[in-house]
């Protein structure tokens, strides 16, 4: 067996480490019982050292160097083996101690996150958080060393390859410089024109249940392989081959659950849709976090906010729900599921005033990692910053730092990539549209397949065989910029 | 650091994969869609894998040697020692390529089981099972040429430390000698009395599901520890501090879920019940098998199907049903669930034909085992069996040889547990009713803190600290016998 082979082995045997860890991890958000969660937190953390154990082998990186050093490799495995040593090298760079550490430090914080998050009590969770905090600046340092890049790029590249602030930066200025003025314009426009009308509750949410699986059948969710599930945070997760989605249900409104769903949907499609041959292998990964989120954006936002969708979803709702009345046409919905409308809860937020809410965790976890914001700062900091960039005044911290599990969860670098995801949507959407004509009349008729169809060949089936940008220069032909987004959004919210 | 703590290290370390395997695992038997089936036999492999790679490590012999020279350990540690090295002994005697190929096989068996199961198809089993056979076979001659012990023994052991062939065949034959007679004469008296009243479904499942939780409750069962769920063959599974008890519910009929969530609890509250400061060590785990059924057989059998049991249950079972009348009376809910009647399902038996089901498992399974049966001819031995022992034609074999999971499981010499677990259950009943006199009239108030008491301190919290045998002798004073288990059905069945 050539080096490369062994290699091949040695990462599907790390595949299946990381599905076991992916299914302990949706279990622990949606079934655990919680006087298990230390027990399961000394799972995680043994699983994750185990591969670290793995990546940071000797003979793994005399094999990486044996393989480099053969090559004769096609394209696919080329790009494997370039993926091979880039989890090495970051792997490599922390100590296994330190990945136990930071493991059980955030199966502790999350539980207690959960309860903080309840009683709207930081101070609980605060020492749970700074002792993260801790441990992520620790190993953004260390990566950094390893890898040339400052701690916070560090961190951000694990979770997005080759993204970087000094991409992030301009990107996030040129929104900075035009969305403020975009949303006073957009309010206007609501202003002036008649309110929608609202949609009476209760919504039985077994019903709820229901219809989001008919829509996750449409989107071409295969259930064979997959689950669709409640938690507190909606989130995709499992593992290869058992893509699990989850949701929470409310009586009052149906419709952040079928949003939800939707969006988790287009996270699972890329996820069911890598490509088959090399779903055990690094190279079949999906490429980042900010393409990942553009696959649930072109699901929840660019297709099913559209004028063409609503008139397919309008007489599903009726149907299910035994409602008729003008509320319920697919001009109501559609104007409904469009107000731009800025509030606390960043999960909930419309995508113009969206963007506002990863600003503020960007400019705060930067801050964080780079150790000019204290734990005990955070909260202040959170709600002046909301204050600023939506005018927002921040009653309790459960409407404020205290929503999100990212930070609890050690995810240091993972926010930018939502409206980063966001601008990668509205440039493939636009692409996918140029391609397939036909995409409305489709979408209007619940039929998902083109647009599908199209984003299997030109995101999912790629894996990691491509960068980030050249991906997109392959598909939309040019690199990730804001045009395609600025452009979405004046045509939906400022009527051009 | 001395050996032993390096080895206490270690364990601890093993337990929590252990832990991770048991919650894929109930996964895998209650949520996991089909497609996944691969790619979780693939994690469990290897989470087994990586186990036996660090009991066999060459440090962890290193480690067991000097400990076992060093000495100087209280009983509790020195137990704690001597689980490891049997741990290790067993580990160390089967390579790991054999432990990883039997793992995937038992996997896709599973799998095809539940499918040749429903449509009563042998065939499609077989291919199957004569793979997990032909590995349980070599598993078996390495650990016996390992433990000088035959094969059967030796996979035995795996299951019930200590247990041998030469244990079990006099039980058994002194079962044999008078069994039969007992059965024969329980269903002349039965055929004399009135036929118990039926009870008229259906029976809502939530009610059902209600009513197992209310029940649990009662029993003691820890749920910020554990959860109550749904599979198509009732276990009790999950990781420490996460017990995970299945159910099946029947419309039809509520007294099998009920009856299996009383059997499920027994099993967990040993599970709940170790020695809390050895939960992560060996000898902090049950004894074996044979006392882990003995506690689900005590809590189902003995307690449950005491008339005692029924004066507190009729009400509860009238009040969740919404019914009332005759057939509801405590009498009657007791005469229906002492029925004796030859069926084809074990785990649908009553206790005094139970047994039957064992002797023709164990007989079989030797056999196999023994090479002296090969997987083709298992049908008609299983079917011819059955005639023999209960009198029954088999019809087809859904009901037959293809209605347990535990041969396609690799689960070769763990049904004589059964049996052996249903002596000790009466052994330990007697002793316990001796202890405490008070104990029926606790049972018909629906208060089992006095016999969770009593097993608590005789049963649960010993552990591994004593073998099987050394435990009877110290909570009922002999070792494992027939005597008790006769008394018991004789006075229940023959109006002793």
């Amino acid at each position: 067996m050539t080096a490369y082979q062994t290699l091949e082995q040695r990462f599907s045997r790390l595949a299946a480490l990381e599905g076991a860890a992916g299914i302990l991890g949706w279990d622990a958000q949606t079934l655990m019982p919680d006087g298990a969660a230390e027990a399961r937190g000394d799972q995680l953390a043994i699983l994750r050292g185990l591969a670290h154990e793995i990546l940071t082998a000797p003979e793994t990186r005399d094999e990486l160097a044996a393989a480099e050093r053969q090559g004769g490799l096609d394209a696919w495995n080329a790009a494997n083996l370039r993926e091979m040593r880039r989890a090495q090298a970051h792997a490599g760079a922390v100590p296994r101690d330190l990945v136990e550490a930071s493991s059980r430090a955030v199966s502790r914080s999350e539980m207690v996150w959960r309860e903080a998050r309840r009683d709207s009590d930081f101070a609980r969770l605060a020492p749970y958080l700074a002792e993260v905090l801790r441990l992520q600046r620790e190993i953004g340092q260390a990566k950094g060393a390893a890898l040339g890049l400052d701690p916070y790029d560090a961190l951000l590249d694990s979770y997005d390859p080759g993204m970087r602030r000094a991409v992030i930066d301009p990107l996030f200025a040129d929104l900075t410089s035009w969305l403020p003025d975009l949303i006073a314009r957009a309010r206007e426009i609501q202003a002036a024109r008649p309110a929608p009308l609202p949609l009476a509750g209760p919504f039985d949410t077994g019903t709820q249940r229901a219809l989001g699986l008919k829509l996750m059948t449409a989107l071409g969710f295969d259930f064979t392989r997959g689950r669709l599930d409640i938690s507190l945070h909606p989130f995709c997760g499992g593992a290869t081959d058992d893509v699990r989605i989850t949701t929470r249900y409310d009586e009052a409104d149906f419709g952040r659950a079928l949003m939800g769903v939707l969006h988790e949907t287009g996270h699972a499609l890329y996820e069911q849709g890598r490509p088959a041959a090399w779903r055990h292998q690094p190279v079949g990964a999906a490429r980042g976090m900010s393409l990942h989120e553009s696959q649930s954006l072109i699901v929840e936002m660019q297709a099913c906010r559209s004028r063409a969708f609503f008139t397919y979803l309008a007489p599903l709702l009726r149907e299910a729900f035994g409602r008729s009345g003008p509320e319920w046409s697919p001009e109501n919905l559609h104007a409904l599921n469009t107000q731009v409308r800025p509030g606390f809860i960043r999960v909930d937020a419309d995508e113009a005033t969206y963007p506002a809410h990863i600003l503020l965790r960007y400019r705060l976890e930067t801050a964080m990692i780079a150790g000019d914001l204290a734990i005990a700062d955070l909260p202040d900091a959170f709600n002046e910053g909301l204050r600023d960039l939506l005018g927002l005044t921040v009653p309790e911290d459960r409407l404020g730092c205290l929503q999100d599990i990212h930070w609890p969860s050690g995810a240091f670098g993972y926010f930018p990539t939502y409206t980063l995801g966001a601008l990668a949507a509205a440039q493939l959407f636009r692409a996918a549209q140029a391609a397939e004509p036909a995409l409305p009349g489709c979408l209007a008729a619940g039929d998902f397949a083109p647009l599908r169809t199209w984003l299997r060949a030109n995101v999912h089936e790629v894996g990691s065989l491509l960068g980030t940008d050249d991906l997109l220069v392959r598909a939309t032909g040019a690199p990730l910029g804001t045009a395609a987004f600025r452009a979405h959004l004046e045509g939906r919210y400022l009527g051009g």
